[in-house]
This record gives C-alpha cells, structure tokens and sequence, in this order.
C-alpha cells in the first residue's frame, strides 16, 4: 500500500487504475461510503481486487489529521508489471495516498466557458473515476484566463455532459436535471448528494438547454454546489435555492460526523 | 529528464503523457526517426512542450548498449505538478527510459481471438501513442488463455480497428488495406514501414472484411509483420507474400544501419 517503485506502475504506463478526492473535516469524512462504493464499483468494472475499506480508512483518516480541512486523494493503481498491456499474476493493486489542505472557496457566482474538446462516448469507461483523464485535460488546457471558473464539456454527441471537474445540474421548469453517465463522464459523489437533495432526474442536455435553465450549478465532492452565473453570452443572479443546498453542504462538513 | 519525484507525476496521476517502444539493434534503430516524428506529433496535439530528438537518443543508445538486441521504452510525460487537471506553468515534461532485451518470436502463424471491449471513436486522441490505455488492458485481459497471440478489437462503430498492440492488414483481391485511424487506434510504425512495403490502402473494415481475406497480418514496431493463421473459425496457411515481408523486416535489424 505505500509509494515503492513507481518507475513500473502500470497506473503510469497505462492509466490502468482508479482515484478518489475526498474532503475530510478533520477526521471525519461525511461522504467515505460514497466514495468507498465508487471505487469499488471502478474496481469492479476495470477486473482490480478491490482493498480492505477499513484499511483504505484507517490510512486517510492518519494522512487527514494534519490540517483542519482536507482533500485527501487516493490512487489505486493496478500496480507494478512488465512490459506490456497483459496484466502480471497475480495482480497487486498500489494503493497511493495524498494529502493537502481544503481551501474553501467563497460562496460566489461561476464564470464558464464552453469546451472545445468533446468526451467520448465509452460506455465501458464511463460513470468510474479511471485513471485516463486526458481529455479533461485537454479540456482544461484551453484556457488560461483565470477570470474562467471552469469549462462545460459536451460529449461527441453533442450532449451536455459535465464541467471538467465538476457535475452538472440545471434547473428547468423548477425541475432540477443532470445528464446521465452512462456513456460517459463520472458519477459524482457530489452528483449523488445532490440528486438526493433536490430529486433531480437524469435526462440528456443539449447546449440551448442550459443556457436558457433557470439555474445552473456545479457541484462536486469538494465544493459541494456552486451555481453558474455566466456562460457565453447568459447570466444568472444568484438563486435563492441554490444559496440553501450551499447552505445544508456546509453543514455537512462542521457537525463532527460520526466518521 | 530522469525520474525524480514520480508521486505527483501527470502520467501516473491523468495519463498525461506519451510513450514510444522503440527496437534497437546493437546502438541503431533503423525506424527512429519515425518514432520520434510521432512522438512530435504527439507532443503537438497534446501541447507538450517537444524535447530534443537527439538528447533522447543519446540517452536511448546508452540504455540500448546493455543488450545485443533491445527495446527502449520512452514515456514522455507532463511531469510534476499540483492536484487537478490544470497543467502548471511552466510545464517541465519528464521522460523516462527503460530497456529490456528483445525476444525475437518464432516467425510463424497467430492464433487470434475478437474482444469484447470497443475503441471509442475520439478523433483528438486518435494515432498518437498517448498515456490513455485502459480500453487495450481491458481488451487484453479478456483471455489468459495462452493459445491466443493476440485480439482483434472494433471500435464503437463496429469497424475493425486493430489488435491491442498491433495494427491489422487483410489482403483482399491481391491489395492490402488497413483500417484508418483518424477516429481511435495508433498509427503505429510498423504500420507505416508495411504502408510503403505493400503500397496498403487506407479502408473501413468489418468483421466479414477480415474473416474473408487472402491473408491476414499484425504489425507493430517490436515484430514487423506476423501472419494470422487462425481467427475465430477461420483459419489461413502460411502466405508467401508475408514470409517475404518477413524477410525485408528481419534485413531491416540485421545490416548495421547508421543509426
């Protein structure tokens, strides 16, 4: 489970593995079982063993302890192997483990912008947080005008996905929607939070969708709900909704969860 | 250019990068220029900023000297750089090097399987050899039957696009053809030194394309052409025009070339 030779890790070579951001409030993570049941789902659909959870805990809760507020990210890397895409038997997954402090980002309005770069649609891929990510990062290299918050990204069907890193939702007709990713993007953990705090439906999103929603939002494990206020030649003032989710993700992170 | 600090590279962390397998004879690969023209490319799609083709190969030859007949992999990565998809300013790529000896395989006819798992189409990643692998180690971990040389994987679309670490080439009505790769696939090197050999068209194949060949060949870098001799209840005799082929491959790495 520790660093060892990372020269050969077939997460390098191959992006062959999967990675979890994970916010910690001191020792306590509101979200761990999401995460754990993300991973493990990844685990399942890429054929990794999938680690002890309680050892998972046991070692981010250790690296959490040293900030009051944490992002702790792991890797779980099919680990080391020869040349080649075959996988080594028997596999021995390497787990890594990162730790730095959680900024909190001040509550405000989002300036997007629309990506050139499109996802492509693999349904094998999609939905897990894998390791091959350079579409995002392409994604995110097209632009360095920091007066951009984050970038949408549609898929090469022309669907409204997701930002780079971050889920979307819209809310049209007082109906909160999110594309579905099943073809491609990620299930979000904060996705998942707030499907579950507003009864959001999937449903695919073309361009024109979201620029004429009500509200918009981005949310993700980290941040928690953030709302759009513009994109292109849209804006939104800020919802009095959205300010409320904020307000319920802040509280999950201040009252000493159990875990 | 050496390994430094691999914990926070963007090829471990995204798949950030790019990579080239490179055979050597003694100090000379008689196919560098075109690995390198790749790598280039590469570089360009990706933004990366290029290194210098003849830094690496010095460093390659002095790996390639352990050994009578060698492989160098190169990864060219993003290198180091903090959480997120965000590349830093300014980006310092890092290239790795590794050697190992090269085993010739007995020249003699494939046995080869199709697999399940399809290339998404994804025209801003197609042909380079990025770091992005996880639909070949998927495709390659379908069998651990050894009796299979290889797979044959389509893409989304249902063309037949490559095997997973090999291009294809059917003779059909005494022309070769190969798939295109602008839409998913590489365009490997072995590829391109059988293009010229054959004069090999670019054309969409389907299954019934390949199971109905004259001949049937795999490529790449490391083993140059390699005929298919079975392939699901197809089977083919051992095909003149590619023992010829062989030949030229083999001379290719045999007559001490300048470089």
């Amino acid at each position: 489970m520790s660093g060892g030779r990372l020269q050969d890790d077939r997460g390098l070579h191959y992006g062959d593995g999967l990675f979890e951001t994970i916010r910690f409030s001191g020792a306590c993570a509101p979200l761990w079982d999401w995460h754990m049941q993300r991973l493990l789902l990844g685990c399942a659909r890429l054929g990794l063993p999938a680690p002890d959870p309680a050892v998972v805990l046991r070692r981010a809760r250790r690296l959490a302890g040293t900030h009051p507020q944490s992002v702790i990210k792991l890797i779980l890397s099919a680990g080391s192997g020869p040349r080649g895409y075959a996988r080594p038997l028997p596999l021995r997954p390497r787990m890594l483990a990162f730790a730095s402090p959680f900024v909190e980002s001040v509550p405000r309005l989002l300036h997007l912008r629309w990506c050139q770069m499109r996802l492509a649609l693999q349904p094998a891929l999609a939905g897990i947080k894998h390791l091959n990510r350079l579409e995002q990062v392409l994604a995110r290299a097209e632009w360095s005008d920091t007066s951009f918050d984050e970038g949408l990204m549609l898929d090469t069907g022309e669907h409204v996905i997701a930002a780079t890193a971050a889920n979307l939702f819209v809310r049209k007709d007082g109906r909160w929607l999110t594309p579905p990713v099943d073809a491609c993007g990620i299930a979000g953990v904060g996705r998942r939070w707030l499907i579950n705090a507003v009864s959001a439906i999937e449903a695919p999103l073309d361009v024109a969708a979201v620029e004429t929603a009500q509200a918009c939002v981005l949310t993700n494990a980290l941040h928690g709900p953030r709302q759009i206020g513009q994109l292109a030649r849209r804006s939104w003032d800020v919802d009095r909704q959205v300010q409320s989710l904020q307000d319920r993700w802040r509280t999950l992170f201040s009252d000493g969860h159990p875990r």
